[in-house]
Formats: C-alpha cells, sequence, structure tokens
C-alpha cells in the first residue's frame, strides 16, 4: 500500500540522518528531486547536488527520533528531533519535514522547516 | 518583526478554527489564497471558496490547541490538535498544516496534511 511504503520512507529517512549515514540518505530520493533546508533558501536539485549537502553533515554524531507523521496523499509532513555532538556542546531541533513521492515512494522533493533560533543547546561541554 | 507576526496568525488560525468561527479565520486569509485540505485533493481558490469551505465546519463545537510551530523563512509548518463534537461522538485529530504567508502575515496558501485514518475517538456518546 502506498502510505505505508511513503509512511516506510520517511522512517528511513530519519533513521540514516540519525545514523549520520549519506549515501543510505541519498538512496531514498530520486534522482531529480530536490531539497530546500531550511525553507526560503534556494534548493538544492538532483543527486549530487544532494550528495554535496547531505555529505556536509558527516562526521558528527547524531541521534534521531520520528515524533509525528502525516500522510495526505501522495505526500507526508513530519516531526522528528535530531541530536548533534559538535566539539563544544550538544544541540537539539525538532524541525518539521514535508515530503513528496514518486510512485515507488522514492523522495521527489523534501522541504525542512527550521530556523536557528529552534536550536536547544542539550549538553554544553 | 516578521516572525513574530507570522507566529501570531498562526496563534489566530488555531484559535479561530477551535472557536468554529469562520469569518474570524477567514479574516486571517489574503484575497487570493489557496486551500488544500487534506493534501492530494482539489484546492480552493479565493475568498469566495475558502468561505464555502470553512462554513462546512459550524456548527460544531471545537476545541484547539496549537502544539508545534516552526517558522522557515517566510512560511509555517505547525502541529495542532482538534476536537470535535459530532451528535454521536467526539473525535481529535493532531493535523501538520503549511503556510505561506504575504507582507502583512495575511495567509496566501495553506495545505493541511491529515488522513480520515488519524482521527481518534476520544468520547462516544
Amino acid at each position: 500500500m502506498k502510505r505505508e511504503a511513503i509512511r516506510a520512507t520517511v522512517q528511513a529517512y530519519v533513521d540514516a540522518v540519525g545514523a549520520t549515514d549519506p549515501d543510505a540518505v541519498l538512496a531514498l530520493y530520486a534522482p531529480d528531486a530536490t531539497v530546500e533546508d531550511p525553507v526560503g533558501t534556494d534548493a538544492h536539485r538532483g543527486r549530487d547536488a544532494i550528495a554535496a549537502f547531505y555529505a556536509k553533515s558527516a562526521g558528527y554524531h547524531n541521534e534521531s527520533e520520528l515524533l509525528d507523521c502525516r500522510i495526505s496523499g501522495d505526500n507526508a509532513a513530519f516531526r522528528f528531533r535530531i541530536t548533534t555532538t559538535l566539539p563544544e556542546r550538544t544541540v537539539e531541533v525538532t524541525p518539521i519535514d514535508v515530503m513528496t513521492f514518486d510512485e515507488d515512494a522514492r523522495i521527489t522533493s523534501m522541504q525542512a522547516f527550521w530556523h536557528t533560533s529552534d536550536y536547544r543547546v542539550v549538553r554544553p561541554r
């Protein structure tokens, strides 16, 4: 069922982001997908641009948890927690992401809603 | 500040939906706005079509609460709880809505992510 396939892609996305695994993240995207993160900035278009974008997050230890997911037609909006351990502190943010999907439940577009002021320091060093 | 104006519009929207006040809801929209609710269905375009859409919800007692709001550029994604008392039961749903805004923080587009399977019966009659 399409809804279950979409839900599985969303869960796999959150897991792969939490595992800081850019290749696993990239495999969930359709070749001509777009990524707008955060919303309001220029979108990254296509696998190469998306790969470069996610590669920037490699090297940090992250944890992630899918908190809420709403699937509507062939679209999903979901809230998740991502914890990032930087050299000087551990920070946490709970973005809301919106995705569209193709027939194989691959991501055709992603939009991430968050702002730097949403970050919360959970552990100073 | 634009972010605070957007946040105020989101809160006013959730409050007006909870109060089952279609006029108050409508006043938050720009004249040429679009409403896609749920996402994946045809959008309602313009004040008259949007007014007709919200008028359908009049007559039920609702409660509402804004749970999470992420503002990104001139856009917002937010999760809220809406409780609706129907003749035979009380139901609850927590959609995720996405909105864009004009310079006056009026809503230019709304997309509501939810599915009938997300409804939860909180009080049978």
